[in-house]
C-alpha cells in the first residue's frame, strides 16, 4: 500500500496549503474505500521523506484528518483509519478533543505530559473548555463584515490600549445590569483573561513579592506568577471558601501585594464563597492594603439559583480588580475579556497592557460590539447556559447513581467543573491510567496546586463543558467501576498509602 | 445655539452605539449648514450633562467626527466645525493623524504628553506608523470570509501557542526566498513585535540583569526592559553600528544575558550596521554567550539597494532571536508579527507566550495565512514600497534643498525615519514648539533615549510614513525656515548651550 502514497502530488504553487492538499487526497482514499478502516497510515517521518515535504506539513494533515474523525490515533502504535469516518457526533467531538489536547495546554499537555492520545470517541472531562459545534460562526462573521464595511480601515488601525470606547460602553451597561456598577472608563479590554492576570502581574508583582492564591488554584495562575517570581502563599479552599484566621495569618505574616480569588464555582473544585466569606475578605484587604484580583470565569453559569454576589459588586473601597473571560461561554480563540480597573490604578495597568502587545485586536473589538448590539449575545448566552446546565444535571444525576461510597463531593450549584474527594493514595494515578485505557480522561488534582500539599493525591477534577449528554451518562458509569474495582483492590493492606 | 444640542435625541435601545447616532446627528448639521465653519462645539462635560449621556461617549463621537474631518480641535480652546469638511485628503490625512495621537502612544503621546492637538492638515513627521487609506480592508475582508467558510468553528476554538501551522509553513517560504533559512518548527507567531520583546525579556530577563541596547534606541523596548526592572546597558548607534571596543568592554563588565539591536534602518537613526559590525556581533555573542534579539521592523524597505543581510542570515551559532513586525507594512491593528527561535529556547519562550496570552487570535491568523497564499500580500508589499519610495526620496531631495548647512543627517538608503543633527542646545525643545504651533510635528530625539545622555538635544526623528509627497515638500520647508531663523536668534552669546 504505500506505493500509494508515494503516488500522492501536491502542488506548492497553489492556493491550498500543501496540508490542506494532502488531507484532500488522504480523505479521498478512505472515502472511496481504497483506505479500509483500522489501516495503518505511514509514519510521519516516512511519509514526508516520500513525498519531499516537512513533516510539520504531514502532522498537519493529520491532525485535519483526525478532527474530522476520518483517523485516530493509537498511544505509542501510530494513526489508522477510522471505523465510521462519517459519524457527525464523533466527528465534531473529535474535533474538540483534538482542540483540547493541541491547543488547550492548561488541560491535557499539564495532565499527561503529552504522552496521552486520544482515542476516537474518548470521553473528555479533563476540558473545561466549549466545543467548536457551539461557536455561533455565522452570526459572529455577519457582524465582522458589517464592521469591515462601516469602518473600513479603521478596523485596522492602532486602537487604544484600554480598548475600543463603544464596546467598552456596551459591555458596562450588560454589568449594570447585573448589579456591577461599572463606568467605562474604568474598564480595560484584554485579550483574554490570561492576559489579564498577566498584566496585573507586571504591574504589581516583583521578584520575591508575596502573592496569596486558593489551593487549589487555576493553573494558569500559576504560571503566570512563578514567572514573575513572585512567592505563593497558599490557602486551603474550603467548601464556603477559605478559613479566615488562617488567611489573616498569611496576612499578617507575609504582607503580600495581591489576593488571586476565584470566588464564584471556584476552578477546579467549584465551590463557592459564602456571603459572610465575601464581605469578610473585602474587611481584610482594607485592614491589611492588599488588592484582590477577582477572576470570574463563569459565575453567570448558576444552575442552582445560587445567586452569588461578586466582590466587584461589594467593593466599596475599590480593593478589587474584577477580570472577566469570554472564553468558556463564547470562543476561545478570540482572545477577549475586559477587567474593572480602580481608578489609582490606570495608568500602571494601561503601561504594562501596552508594552505587552498595545492593544487587543481592534476588529475583533469592533466586531464583538457589534455582535453584543445586535442581540446576538444575550441569545448565544441563554444557549450555552442551557445546554450546559443540561450536562451539568446529567452529571449530577450519574454520579448520584454510580460513585462508590468512599468518594465524595459537594454539588457546586453552577460552573463547569466538580471536584471529587477520593480516599486513597494510590488512587488518581492509577485511576487516571485505568481510564485513559478505558476512553475516559479527567484532570488529576495534584496538577492544579502549586507546592506539594497532601491533598494533591486525592482529587480529581470532572468538567462537563466539553461532553454530551450521552457520553457523560457513559462515563460515568465507566470511570465509577474503575473506582470500584480499584477500591477493592486497594482494601489489601499492602497496598494502603504511605502517609 | 446650545439649544439645537439639547433637542438631540438618542435611543439608548437602538442597534447603533450611542456615540455613533449622536456623531451621525452632528454630522447632519454640519453637513445642511446648520453649524457653519468654526463654530465651536459644546464642551464635553458640558454637552455629555445636556444629553445625559457618559462622557466617553460624546468623546468619542468628536473624536469619529474629527477623523473624519468635520472638526479639528485647537489646543486648549476647544473643538470647531471645520472649513473644508468634505475634502478628501485632508479626510483621510486626519484621520491617521488622529489615529496616532490616540492609539499610537509610542509616537505622539509620548512626545507630548498628551498637550500637543493635532489641527486640520497638520503634517505628521513623528509618526511611523502607515495611514488607514492605505490598508487593503476589501482583499482582508475577502480572506477572512474564505476562511470562515473553509473552516468554520475551528478559526475559533483555542489554537497553538506557537501558532497556525499552515502560516508558519508560508511565512518559512517567504523567508527561505529571501535568504533566511527557516524551519517552522523554530517561528513563532506572535500578537505583534511587541508582544515578542515583551516575551523574550519574560523569559530571559529578571530584576538586576543586564541587556545592551543601541542608543537611541526604540521606546517601545526600553518599556518593556524597564517594566522587568533589568538594567539597562546604552552603546552608542553610530552610523556604521556602535563602536566595537565599547561593546566588547560593555559585554566584559556586565556580563549581560540579551543584546536588542534594530541592525538594519534603525529606530529613529536610520543608520544600519555595517557587514563587517554585523559579522563582529556575531562573534561576540559567541565570544561572550550571549543572545542577540534583532528586530526586523523595516529591512525589507531597501530603496537604494544597500542590501543589508539580516543577522539571522548569518547566524551559524544560533546566537540569534529573530522578530519581525507587520504593522509597517501592513495594518497595525491587526496585532501580528512572529519570531524565529534558537532550539533551545524553544520551551521558555512558548511558555511565555502561554502565560501571556495562550495565542495570537485564530481567526487573524488563518486570514493572513490565506491572505499570503492568494498572492494578495506580495501586491501590497510592493504597493506599499513603492509608495513609501516616492516619500523617501521627497523627503531627502527637500531636506537637501532646504536644511540650513548646520543641520546634518545621513541618507539611511531605507527605512521610515531620517535623524537630523541639529547643533544647539536649545534647539529640539523651541524647534518643537515652534513647529508644532506651525502645525509641523516631528519626534525630538530625546524620547528615544532610556538614560540622560547629552545627545537627547541635539537630534530629531522625521517619519516619512504618514505624510503625503505634497506635504512633505510643505512641511520640509516650513521646518527648515523655522530652524533658520531659531539659528539667527540662537547666534546672540546668551543664547549658547550650557554644557
Amino acid at each position: 500500500m504505500p506505493e500509494l502514497f508515494g503516488e500522492i502530488s501536491l502542488k506548492k504553487d497553489s492556493d491550498s496549503p500543501l496540508y490542506l492538499q494532502l488531507y484532500s487526497k488522504i480523505k479521498e482514499m478512505i472515502e472511496n474505500g481504497i483506505l479500509s478502516p483500522d489501516y495503518r497510515l505511514p509514519s510521519i517521518r516516512k511519509l514526508s521523506s516520500m513525498l519531499k515535504i516537512n513533516q510539520v506539513t504531514v502532522v498537519s494533515a493529520y491532525r485535519q484528518l483526525e478532527s474530522e474523525g476520518y483517523v485516530y490515533s493509537r498511544p505509542g502504535s501510530g494513526i489508522y483509519v477510522s471505523r465510521f469516518p462519517g459519524n457527525p457526533l464523533t466527528r465534531s467531538q473529535a474535533g474538540s478533543l483534538m482542540a483540547d489536547e493541541l491547543y488547550n495546554q492548561d488541560d491535557l499537555a499539564i495532565i499527561s505530559g503529552g504522552n496521552i492520545k486520544i482515542h476516537e470517541g474518548t470521553i473528555n472531562f479533563a476540558s473545561a473548555t466549549p466545543t467548536p459545534d457551539t461557536f455561533p460562526v455565522e452570526d459572529f462573521k455577519a457582524a465582522i463584515n458589517e464592521v469591515l464595511d462601516r469602518d473600513k480601515g479603521s478596523a485596522f488601525g492602532y486602537h487604544e490600549s484600554q480598548g475600543y470606547i463603544p464596546l467598552r460602553e456596551c459591555l458596562c451597561d450588560m454589568l449594570k445590569e447585573n448589579g456591577i456598577p461599572c463606568k467605562p472608563e474604568n474598564m480595560m479590554i484584554i485579550s483574554g483573561a490570561q492576559q489579564g492576570i498577566d498584566i496585573i502581574s507586571k504591574a504589581f508583582l516583583h521578584q520575591g513579592d508575596y502573592i496569596i492564591t486558593e489551593s487549589p488554584t487555576y493553573t494558569g495562575a500559576i504560571a503566570v506568577f512563578n514567572s514573575r517570581r513572585a512567592e505563593i502563599v497558599d490557602v486551603e479552599m474550603k467548601e464556603d471558601g477559605p478559613d479566615l484566621n488562617i488567611l489573616e495569618y498569611s496576612l499578617k505574616k507575609y504582607r503580600p501585594r495581591l489576593i488571586y480569588t476565584i470566588p464564584t464555582f471556584q476552578n477546579p473544585t467549584g465551590y463557592s464563597y459564602s456571603i459572610g466569606k465575601r464581605s469578610a475578605l473585602l474587611d481584610l484587604a482594607d485592614r491589611y492594603d492588599v488588592y484582590i484580583i477577582e477572576d470570574d470565569y463563569v459565575s453567570d453559569l448558576d444552575f442552582e439559583d445560587r445567586k452569588y454576589v461578586p466582590l466587584k459588586a461589594m467593593d466599596k473601597n475599590s480593593r478589587v480588580i474584577f477580570i472577566k473571560s469570554f472564553s468558556k461561554i463564547f470562543m476561545p480563540g478570540l482572545r477577549l475579556g475586559f477587567m474593572l480597573v480602580p481608578e489609582r490604578f490606570h495608568g500602571n495597568l494601561l503601561e504594562a497592557k501596552h508594552t505587552t502587545d498595545i492593544s487587543t485586536s481592534g476588529l475583533i473589538q469592533r466586531a464583538f460590539d457589534l455582535y453584543i448590539r445586535k442581540g446576538f449575545w444575550n441569545r448565544h448566552w441563554n444557549f450555552m447556559y442551557n445546554v450546559y446546565k443540561e450536562r451539568y444535571f446529567t452529571m449530577i444525576n450519574a454520579l448520584d447513581r454510580h460513585l462508590p461510597g468512599s468518594v465524595g463531593y459537594r454539588k457546586p450549584g453552577g460552573g463547569l467543573n466538580i471536584w471529587l474527594n477520593v480516599d486513597y493514595r494510590s488512587w488518581t494515578e492509577s485511576l487516571f491510567n485505568r481510564s485513559a485505557a478505558a476512553g475516559v480522561l479527567f484532570a488529576p488534582g495534584r496538577i492544579f496546586y502549586s507546592g506539594s500539599h497532601p491533598q494533591n493525591l486525592y482529587n480529581i477534577r470532572l468538567s462537563f463543558a466539553a461532553v454530551y449528554r450521552e457520553q457523560i451518562e457513559e462515563g460515568i458509569a465507566k470511570l465509577c467501576e474503575i473506582m470500584d474495582s480499584l477500591q477493592k483492590d486497594n482494601h489489601s493492606p499492602s497496598n494502603l498509602p504511605i502517609l
